[in-house]
C-alpha cells in the first residue's frame, strides 16, 4: 500500500509517537489532573508538556490558552461559540464542511449574518475582498489557512492584518497545512485557530486543539467536571479549564507532542521544502499525462501538499478505486467534505482526485504513482 | 505503585487493549469513513465493529445510535440538547459535575426547570420520590448508574420503569458502573445513556459513548464534516454521523473494542464478583481499624466497586497524601467533582478518601492497603 492520503490522516506516525504513546498507556495513564498521586500527577504533567510544545511551535504566549479538543471539528464549533445574534461574519468559498455548516447553522438559527469570498478558480481569495465586506456589526473573519481540497494557501498574514486593523476577530482553520507551513499566531495576527492532531502534525487521532487569545471570552459548549473549583455547580471561568470538560486523551495527547516533537527536530523548513520537492514531482509528471485537469497550483508558495486532478469526462472516484484496487495507492476522491470549494474550482459535479503528500512519502512512491496514472490514461484511450 | 483509582482511569488495561491500538495505529490507522481505499475501509470496519460489541453489551439493538464521543461529559452534554425551555428535569443529589453543571447551565441560561431527589446518608434514592415530582411539563429523569463518590448503585430499574409510565425520557450516566454492573438498554427502560470507555470498559482515555433510542432526535451540539452527504451545507440527520462530526479517534475506540471483549471472555459477572470480594475484604479490614469512618455500604448489590472513608476529624487530603507518598498506593481525596454527593453525605469539607477498585487489583494489594491504614490510624492516636 502506498500512502497519498494524508489530508485526510497523515500515515504513518514518526516512531517516537508510538513509542510514547505506548509507554503513557502502559505506565502512567492515570488522569491527569484529577488526583493527587503520583501517576495522576505524572499523567498531568505529560499533558502540560505537550501543551507547552505545542504552543511554541505556533509562538503561542500562554500555553493556558491552548484548549484541548478530539478533533478540529470540535475546536472550530467552540471557538463559534463567541458569536452571538446579529453578528457578521466572513468567510471564504474554500472552507471545509466543519467551518460552513456550523456557521450556516447559526445563520438559520442564532441570526448571524454570513458573507463568502470568492475564490477565483485556483481557490485564491483578494484580501481586499475581505477588507470591503467589513461592517460596523462584523464580529469575526474565519478563513482556511490552505485548502483540504486543493492545497491552495490562503493569504492569512494579509487577512490577519486587516481584521486587526478593523477590530475584528481572526479565526484561522489550521487543519491543512498545521505541521507544514510556517504558522506564528502573533504574526499573523490570529486570535483563535483550530487545528487537528492526527493530520501533518503526526500525532494521532483522537486530538485537537484550539488558540484563544487572551481578551477572548468563550460561552463553554459543554460543562462539566474539570478537577478545578469542584464546588461550584457552573463551570469555572479559567482556561484552559472552562472549556476542556471531562478527562482528556492523555495517550493521544502525549503522541501529539511527540509529532511536534518530531518536527521540530526534523526541521519544519526541511519538511516544507521536501514535500515541496514531492508536489512538483507529481504536479510535472501528471502535466505530461494525457488529458489529465489539474486544479492545484505547483508553486510552494500556493500549496501545502495536495495535488488535485480529473482524467477529462472521469469520475473522480472510478480513479480513486482503480488506484486502490489495481496499483495499492490510497487516494481520496469526491467532495472532501468541502463543496463550497469544488464549485469554485468546478468540480462539484465529478468531485477531485486527491493527493496529499508525507513527510514519509517517497520520490519513488510518486514515481510508482505517475506509472500508475500513465497507464490509465493509457487505458482510457 | 499500588493503583486504586479505577474508578477515575482504569489501570492498567488488558494486554490486548494495548496490542491492538498499536496494531491499529501502526497498520490501518487511516481516516474512517472518509475514503474508499483500503486502509480507509479497514478503519471504517474497525470502528463498526466496535460499535457491535458494545452495541451487544449493552444491548442496544441498533448499533448506528450508538454514537462515539470522546468522554462521557461530552455524550451527556450532547444527549441534554433535546431539552427545550420551559421542560422539567428530574435529577439526584448523588450526580456528577458533568450532570449538574450543564444542568444548571440550562436552567439559567434556557429556562428549564430542575428537580434534585435528594439522597439519604448513603445517597440511596427512592424510586417514589421520582414518580411524586414528574409533573405535566417534565421531560426528563437523569440518574446516574452508581456514585462515583461512595459507589451506591442506584435503583435504575424502579426509576426506569417510573419514566416509562408517564412517558418520561430515561437518560442514565453510566460512567461509574458501566464495565462492572450488568446494564440492559432494554430491560431497564433506558432511553439515553452516557458513558465513558476509560473506567471500567477498560478502554483508553479519549473514548466514550451516548446511547440515543429510536425516536430521540436531538439537535446537534456540532456541526461539521461526516463524510456523508458532503454536498449539503447542513448536518445531515441520520445517526451516527448527525452526532459525530470529525475525525472519530479510530484507535481509541479500537481499544475500547478490546476492553469490552476482553470483560466478555472473563465474564461480567465474573468481574463483579471479584470486585466485590475486594470490596468485602476492604471494607470488613476498615471497620476494624480504629477512627474510620465508612460512607459506603458493603453488599454488592449497593456498591459498584468503591470505598469512600474519612479518618475522624482528619482531612482526605491528608490521608491520600500519605498513602502516596509513604506507601506508593494511589487514592483519591477531596470532592471528586461532586459536591452535591458529598453534601448528601456530609462530607462536603473534609471530602473523602476513594478507594477504587479494578479487575486487576489483588487481595495481596488491599493487604497492603489495609496495614498502611492501620499504621496511619496508630500514628494518629
Amino acid at each position: 500500500m502506498i500512502y497519498f492520503d494524508n489530508a485526510a490522516t497523515s500515515y504513518p506516525k514518526p516512531e517516537n509517537v508510538y513509542q510514547e504513546m505506548m509507554r503513557c498507556i502502559k505506565e502512567y495513564c492515570a488522569n491527569p489532573g484529577r488526583g493527587g498521586h503520583e501517576l495522576s500527577i505524572r499523567a498531568g504533567r505529560a499533558v502540560m508538556e505537550a501543551r507547552e510544545v505545542i504552543a511554541e511551535f505556533f509562538n503561542i504566549k500562554d500555553p493556558m490558552r491552548l484548549i484541548f479538543t478530539k478533533n478540529a471539528t470540535e475546536a472550530l464549533n467552540i471557538g463559534f461559540r463567541v458569536l452571538n445574534e446579529g453578528d457578521h461574519v466572513i468567510t471564504t468559498s474554500m472552507e471545509h464542511n466543519s467551518v460552513i455548516r456550523p456557521l450556516k447553522t447559526l445563520e438559520r438559527d442564532m441570526g448571524i449574518e454570513l458573507t463568502i469570498v470568492q475564490g477565483n478558480e485556483f481557490g485564491e481569495v483578494n484580501p481586499k475582498d475581505f477588507e470591503k465586506n467589513i461592517k460596523g456589526n462584523t464580529r469575526m473573519i474565519v478563513c482556511t489557512l490552505s485548502s483540504n481540497v486543493n492545497g491552495i494557501i490562503m493569504p492569512i498574514k494579509e487577512i490577519g492584518d486587516i481584521a486587526k486593523k478593523y477590530d475584528v476577530i481572526f479565526f484561522v482553520d489550521a487543519s491543512q497545512g498545521a505541521g507544514t507551513l510556517e504558522l506564528d499566531v502573533e504574526y499573523n495576527n490570529i486570535d483563535m485557530m483550530a487545528f487537528p492532531g492526527h493530520k501533518s502534525l503526526l500525532g494521532p487521532q483522537g486530538t485537537g486543539g484550539l488558540y484563544v487569545a487572551e481578551g477572548i471570552e468563550i460561552r463553554p459548549i459543554m460543562q462539566g467536571g474539570t478537577g478545578s473549583s469542584s464546588e461550584n455547580l457552573f463551570q469555572p471561568e479559567i482556561l484552559p479549564d472552562a472549556l476542556e470538560s471531562g478527562t482528556l486523551n492523555t495517550p493521544g495527547i502525549v503522541g501529539l507532542g511527540q509529532g511536534i516533537s518530531f518536527i521540530n527536530s526534523f526541521g519544519l523548513e526541511n519538511i516544507r521544502k521536501y514535500k515541496s520537492l514531492l508536489i512538483e514531482q507529481i504536479y510535472d509528471g501528471l502535466s505530461n499525462i494525457n488529458g489529465v485537469i489539474i486544479y492545484s497550483k505547483k508553486e510552494p508558495s500556493d500549496n501545502s501538499g495536495i495535488i488535485a486532478f480529473n482524467f477529462e469526462g472521469v469520475e473522480s472516484t472510478e480513479v480513486s478505486y482503480v488506484l486502490d484496487k489495481a496499483y495499492g495507492i490510497a487516494t481520496r476522491a469526491g467532495l472532501h467534505c468541502a463543496p463550497l470549494a469544488h464549485k469554485t474550482l468546478g468540480t462539484l459535479k465529478s468531485g477531485t482526485v486527491r493527493i496529499s503528500v508525507g513527510c514519509f512519502n517517497t520520490k519513488d512512491e510518486v514515481d510508482v504513482l505517475l506509472k500508475a496514472l500513465k497507464e490509465i490514461s493509457d487505458n482510457l484511450k
